[in-house]
C-alpha cells in the first residue's frame, strides 16, 4: 500500500486517522483535465438523471462504449472487465491520466453530481479512487454511520474512498460537481 | 438556556460537545404527530419543488397563509411575525405542539426534503427547532465547515439546531423526510 498515504479528514484536530480516505500523488493538471472534459462533453453529453455518467474505459467489442458500464454494479458486467480505454479518447489528456496511476484502473468513469442532490446512502462492492475535476467546498461524501465528512480537493491527485462504509456524496452547491472516479485492486486498510 | 440538554453528536466518542445540538424533552406523541400530518397533507398539498412546505403559524390576516411563510427569508416578512397559530389547525394536534414548547414559537412549517436531494449549503439568520415527524438514519444534517453530522431522531423531543452555521440537510434515503421546524428565541450557546 505504498502508493496511499493516508490522510487525517474530519478527525484532523485530533489526530485520528479515520481509514476511510487515503491520497494517491498524481500531480496531474488540473485545467488540462477540466479541458479534456470539456472536450468530451460537446460530443457526448450526460444522459442520466442524477449520477450523470460516462464510461472512459470500456470492454473491448463494446456496442455501448460511452455509457454500458454506467448502469448499477447488479446490472453491468463484473467492474474489472471494463479496463481498457474507450477507442476515442486515445491520444487525450484522459490517456495520460489513467496511465499516471501506479495500479491498474478499471471502470474509469466521469461522474457528474447536480446540483442540491445527493445518491443514495449505499455501500460499493469495493473502495473507489476520485480525481476531482470541477468541485467546491460544498460538495462532500458524507459517511453516514461514521459520522465523517470529506470533500475531495481539485488539487491533481486522486483519493482513495472507502466506500465499502455506508456513505453518500451530495452537492450542495450552485454548481455541477464532476469527478473522474475508478476502481482499482487497492485495499483502503494500510 | 435551562430548557435546553446539550448533546453530544457526531464528537459522542471524544466526549466533546460540538455546540451545535440541543435537545428540549417534549414528549410529544410521534404516531399522534404523523397522524395529524397525513391528514393535514391530504387537504393541503406541499406545492414546492426540494424545499416543500406548508405554514403551520402565520401571519394575522395573511391572505395566502399556507404557503406565505414558505420562502427564502429575504422574500418574506419578519420571521418572528408568523407567530398565529394557521386558524385551520385548532383543535388539531399542532395546537397542542406548539403550546408543548417552554417558549413561543414562530414561523413554524412542515417541511418535507425528497429523497436523493439536499438544501442549498447556507446560514440561516437564526437557530432551528426541528421535531422529527418521519426520517431514517440516512438523512443528517451537515455542517459543512464543522465536519459533522447530525440525525434528528424521530423521538417526540424537539432538537435546536445551530443553523447560524453553514450547514445543509441531504435525504439519501428513498423515502421522503418529514420535519416540523420552528424559530424560537433560544441562542444556541448554554
Amino acid at each position: 500500500m505504498s502508493h496511499v498515504n493516508w490522510v487525517v479528514s474530519a478527525r484532523e484536530e485530533n489526530g485520528s486517522d479515520t481509514g476511510l480516505v487515503g491520497r494517491i500523488d498524481l500531480g496531474l493538471d488540473v485545467d488540462e483535465l477540466a479541458k479534456a472534459t470539456d472536450d468530451l462533453l460537446s460530443r457526448h453529453p450526460l444522459i442520466f438523471d442524477q449520477t450523470q455518467q460516462l464510461a472512459i474505459q470500456v470492454r473491448p467489442g463494446s456496442t455501448d462504449p460511452w455509457y454500458e458500464s454506467c448502469y448499477q454494479e447488479k446490472d453491468i458486467a463484473p467492474e474489472r472487465e471494463y479496463a481498457e480505454l474507450n477507442p476515442e479518447l486515445k491520444g487525450t489528456y484522459f490517456e495520460e491520466v489513467v496511465a499516471r496511476f501506479p495500479v491498474p484502473l478499471f471502470r474509469t468513469r466521469l461522474l457528474a453530481l447536480t446540483s442540491r442532490t445527493c445518491y443514495s446512502v449505499h455501500r460499493d462492492e469495493t473502495s473507489r479512487l476520485h480525481v476531482a475535476i470541477q468541485t467546491t467546498e460544498h460538495a462532500p461524501f458524507v459517511f453516514v454511520e461514521r459520522n465523517e465528512v470529506f470533500r475531495v480537493p481539485a488539487d491533481g491527485n486522486a483519493y482513495l474512498l472507502n466506500t465499502t462504509e455506508v456513505h453518500t456524496a451530495m452537492n450542495g452547491a450552485r454548481t455541477l460537481r464532476l469527478h473522474l472516479v475508478a476502481g482499482a485492486e487497492l485495499d483502503p486498510s494500510r
